[in-house]
This record gives structure tokens, C-alpha cells and sequence, in this order.
């Protein structure tokens, strides 16, 4: 039938800090600016998984959403959400948590649960105005 | 001047029942949960096509999003919108309304009457965080 | 502190159809036009409550939205999500399902319980570009 | 010409942790859930200003928008934006940092300087599905 | 049944440019800032129309969304959408353009032709951030 | 660590006219409608640049938005924003501003200060429903 993208989105609150633990504080808020702040500032994050594959001939998914849903859940947003990115998830431990580092973790901790089609990309939205996309390449 | 991909979204309120004809209705639970409920459930769905070309050196136009308008209520929307996708929509005869098998007829019925540039993409949103796109490939 | 509105949003998706039973097809789609196709056709839906009172000066709360979020949920949201509107919903049951009736409905199932501060509006969102408020004036 | 209310929006990222110190950090968990994550967490906040008065014959303005995008910068964004609410806001100091309590905080930290028109009511939205409203009643 | 607050929003794509013929560009500048460049700029504007009244019992409506459509289309769509709100519109001659002048135009154009329910309010968005309300007060 | 693609969202509002100039008002009006009104219209433009490359390990970013906000302000929201997009901007003297035309005059005006990264495509949106990409192809 052909391949098609499915596309799942969810949401999490979490708090961060940009900095550098090399650095001096000053250091840090030159290249970071506010966004090293010491005692950190928090986002509504919106994670979209999309998944490419052939749609199974009887059921019509690609994969289903509801077991895209748990992947997520347990493999991520269980991990992060409510949570403080540099201190409370094992799998953010000695990353900065920029955006474009936070997608790259995301593929990594989703990815090997993805068994019917592939997972083609990762966006991660830090804002309305900033966000990017992982694609394992 | 390069080639260029040009959007155009329409909304469109339906109803569908996601099941198996040959499967019991225990069965189709099973499988499609809630979505398989015998009297129906809808969305308000999107759908975004995208055409790929290059701009007339005269309009500055890929195509002009008139026409597109125009096809996209002829060849779908009108034959969809504020219907049953699994009792009044013929070219959905016997297909499971599926997003992803929503994606597929669409491009079907609309991929044939875009003569300058070419329909590169069709998307179906479900909902906010549901959403599938085709490519014909 | 003075009183505060507090509100609460959340998603379902139903199909309906507008009729009334005492009169023809010929004479609904009269009144109705497409939206009494007699096959029906659905909406994502969004509910907003509004919650006034004032914030307990210990937590902070109007109401706690973990409690509002739950109220809503067996109140309403399990009994209309995924559901045909005109069949499915015993609230429902010989009410035409305009956003209008379902705004009252909806209020009659959850402002019994709302015991820390009181319900002060329901709004029904049947589309971006439709929706109600019932304040149960 | 009749009395006009005038709306301007901005946003800021900031992280919070609800608790009461008087509390344990289990009964902190007990009322409050993941949001009392000793680390924070953070959202991506939208306030949203009322404003109401007449338009002036003259600039057929309520308030000049730019004045208002001034005042609420100078008194609440960048005492808040990229800021921890605990730790970091001399005005939250004490105050336990619910929704409802910023949107109070902001509106003493606002009406004052709204010399054109009055300030009718401060939103605070904290998700896209929570949020408040505090007229100064 | 009760009262309930019908509404319907739409969109329209106009230009416009602040200013008082009386004064200078100069003096026009200092006021209006970037809003008054000579040759004018532009928005997707949306207006959002408030309608209250009773349901009727038949029909379960306030008033017919298609009537409300209908009205808004002659009563101001047609007269505005893709204009110079300086220069194109009748009812706006003589009258700076501003949101709040807008909003009070809208509701002079509209209200008479209301008559189930009553015009509640009519909002004006010139953006996401900036918008007003007008209620005939 | 592999490639990431970074976006940056910004907002301008401006007025245009499209048309011919070696065609007649009539002509023109056959060919772009409403679109070619002589007054003028205008919309609230979004602009979405996507910038790809391999984030720096030391700060986790491809290029630091501030830097992309920075250059997208001074090579192109600075000259297009509230200004008349067929008079007033040098960079479209003698363009049709169809939203193609101004996709790909965009990518001119912003390519060539991306040097962390490659910009790699330039979005722009006209209304919710009419956008292109263009991606220097």
C-alpha cells in the first residue's frame, strides 16, 4: 500500500538549566544567557514521534497509537515530566539539556521499542517560537 | 527561481467506526478499543496537501491555491465532510477509516487533478496529537 | 484574597446528529442540513470549566485541578468520549445533541460535584470556529 | 463611545515547586503530587492583560498596546521570565507559587501603573489546559 | 432551559494605517510608531461574535450558526476581507482604524441584523497577543 | 552525535498587492482575485527557518537562537515588518509578493549569516491555511 508517517504528540513540564560544569558562572551566562539562570526556569515541552512503515492490511496502522502512547509514557514521559532535567533523569545525567540534546535522548531511550515500522523522527518543542528535530542520522 | 512546496489546509467533521467486517465485535474491541464502538465517534479533521514546484515566472505562483481550493472540495471534501466515513463515502467502500487509509484515498482521489507542479504530500490530522502523511511512495 | 476563576480544559471525540424525531428526513435537513446526515458525522470536542472561588490561603487551591480533572472524567468524559452522542450517552437520551443542549447537560452532570468553590461556566467548543457558554443562569 | 476592553498577551518560562514549608516533603507529595518535585519543574506561562475604558476620541485608543507591552515587562516579565518563582521573585517571596496566587501577585504588581482605562482582569494560563483568572474582586 | 452564550468566529485579511489626518507624519509617527508607515501594513484578523439567548425548545438552538455565518458574511466580511480598512470601507470612513474603533464598527454593522438572542459581544484579534472586546456598553 | 534540524519561528505583519504591472487591473483581477485589490490587504506572516548541522559538544547547540533571532531581525523582520511589502521593502522591488516569492527571497536575505549549520529551509506562513517551504533547491 505504501509507506506512511504516523505522527503521535505529547506533552511534558519540565524544569532546566543551560550550563557548562567546566565553566564559571559568568562563563555560563555569557553563552547561555538567562537560560543559565542557577536556580533553573521550566518549559512546556511537546515531544511528536512520527514512525514510517506500510500500514498492515487488516488493521490499517502502521502501528498502533495506543502502544505508541505507552512506549512514550514509560521509556519518557514518566522520566521527565514534572521533573528537573539536570538533576532528576538518569538518562539526561552529565548532558546539557539543550533542545537539540534532549531529542537526541529521547530517540535513544524510544527508539529499540519501535517494532512495527521505524521510528523516522524525534521533535522536541521547547516553545512555540523554538524547536528541533532528530532524525538518527 | 528553485522549486518550492506550497500548503494548503481544510477542515472537515466526520464520523467512522474502526473495525474488521470478518471479526466479531469482541474481536474488533480488542484490537481498536474505544474507536470500534458500533454507533460511532468523530473528529474534526485536517487535512494539508502539499504541491511541489516551481513557481510561474509570470504569477509567481506553484499553483494558484484557488484551484487547489477548488479541487480539494470537489475530489474530497465535499464527499466527506459532515458524513459517515464508513456508510457514505465511496471511494471508502470496504477500506477501514483508518487515518492512514484516510491519507491513502485522499491522495488518490486528489494526486490525478494537480496538473502544475505535483501533489508531494498529503496529511490527515485526527486530532491534535494524532496525524499520519503520505507521499504516494 | 478575593475570588478566583479557575479554569479546567479537556478533549473528547463524539459523533452526532441533529433531528427531530417528530419530524421527516426532507424537513430535518431543512433545519439541519448536512448536520443531520442520517448516517452522522463528529467533532473533536473540547469542554472548559470554570471554577469560582477563593484560593484556601494554605494550598493555595481554588480546587485542587487533580480533583476537577477527575470529576470531569466520571462525570463526563468516560460517558461521551468515543461515543455517538444520539445512541450512546443516557444524559443524552432524548435531548437533540446541539452544543447548546450538550453545554447544559454537561453542566447538570458536574456542578453537583464541585463542593470547593462552585461552577461558574461550561463551554462547549464543537469546532474552532463554534462554541457556547452556560453559566446556569 | 462606550466602554472597550483591550487584551495583550505575552509569555514567560519560569520553574516552581508547590509545597508548604511547614510541611513534610510526604505531605507536600500527598497534596500536592509531582508538583512538588524538590528539584521544580517549569512551564511555559501565557499572562494575559484586560484592560477597560473608553477609547480616546483623539487615537481611538483605551491604553496604547505599546505602553501596556512596556508595564507588563518592566513590573512582572522580567522579574519572571527565565526564573525559578520559589526562589528567584521578591514579590512571590513566602507565597506558595499556584496559579492562582501568580495571577494575584500579578495583578497587585500591574493595576497600579494602568493610569489610561483600568486593569479588569490578569490570566494566567500555566498549561494549555490549566488556567486561571483574578479580577481584583 | 436557560441562558446560553453562542459563538462564532472567523477570519478576514485586511491592511490598515493608524493615523490622524490633523497632524503630521511626524506627529502621526510619535503616536502611532510603525503602525502609521504610509503605505500601510497588514493582519489576519479574526472576529468572534457573541450571541445570548434562550435555546429553543424545537430546535435546540439559540440561533442557526448558518444564519449567524450568513449575516456576518454580508454584514461585514464581504465589506473588509482582502481591503484597505482606510480607504476600502464605507462604514469606516473617517474612523482610525484601530481594533477598538473595529470592534465598535463591527457591532454597529451587526447587532440590527441579530434577531434571535441578542449580540453579546464582538471581539477583534489584530494578532495572538493583541485583541479587544466590545459589548455595547 | 548526527544531525539536528533547529527551528526558529517569528511573526511579522505587512500589507501587499499582487499583481502584473504589465497587465491591466482587470487582468489582474481575473488572475488574483481579491488578492489583487489596489489598496492593498495584509496578513499576520509567519516566518519558520530551519537551520541543520551536528550540535557543538561543548554547548549542546547547533547555533545558539539568539544569534538566529538576531540575524532573522536584522536581515528580514526589521525590513518587512508593519511595512508594505510592494513599496517599502528594497530586497522585493520588482517581485509579485506571492508567499513563494517571498520564501525565496527570505533564504537570499538569511543564508549567507547561518555559518553554524546550513540553513535548510525557509518557511512562510500567509494565513493558518496557506504557507510555503522553500529550501534553496
Amino acid at each position: 500500500m505504501g509507506r506512511v508517517y504516523v505522527y503521535r504528540r505529547a506533552h511534558f513540564s519540565a524544569s532546566h538549566r543551560l550550563f557548562d560544569p567546566q565553566l564559571s558562572d559568568e562563563k555560563n551566562f555569557e553563552i547561555f544567557g538567562g537560560c543559565s539562570n542557577p536556580n533553573g526556569h521550566g518549559h512546556n515541552y511537546y515531544i511528536e514521534l512520527c514512525i514510517a512503515g506500510e500500514p498492515d492490511p487488516k488493521t490499517g496502522y502502521v502501528i498502533d497509537l495506543k502502544k505508541v502512547k505507552n512506549i512514550l509514557r514509560v521509556q519518557f514521559l514518566d522520566k521527565v515530566d514534572h521533573k528537573n532535567l539536570n538533576v532528576d533523569v538518569d538518562f539526561m545525567k552529565g548532558i546539557n539539556p539543550t533542545t537539540e540534546n534532549i531529542a537526541i535522548a529521547a530517540w535513544r531511550q524510544i527508539a529499540p521499542s519501535i517494532n512495527e515500522g521505524k521510528l523516522y523522527s524525534v521533535r522536541i518543542y521547547e516553545t512555540e517560537k523554538n524547536f528541533v528535530e532528530y532524525r538518527g542520522e
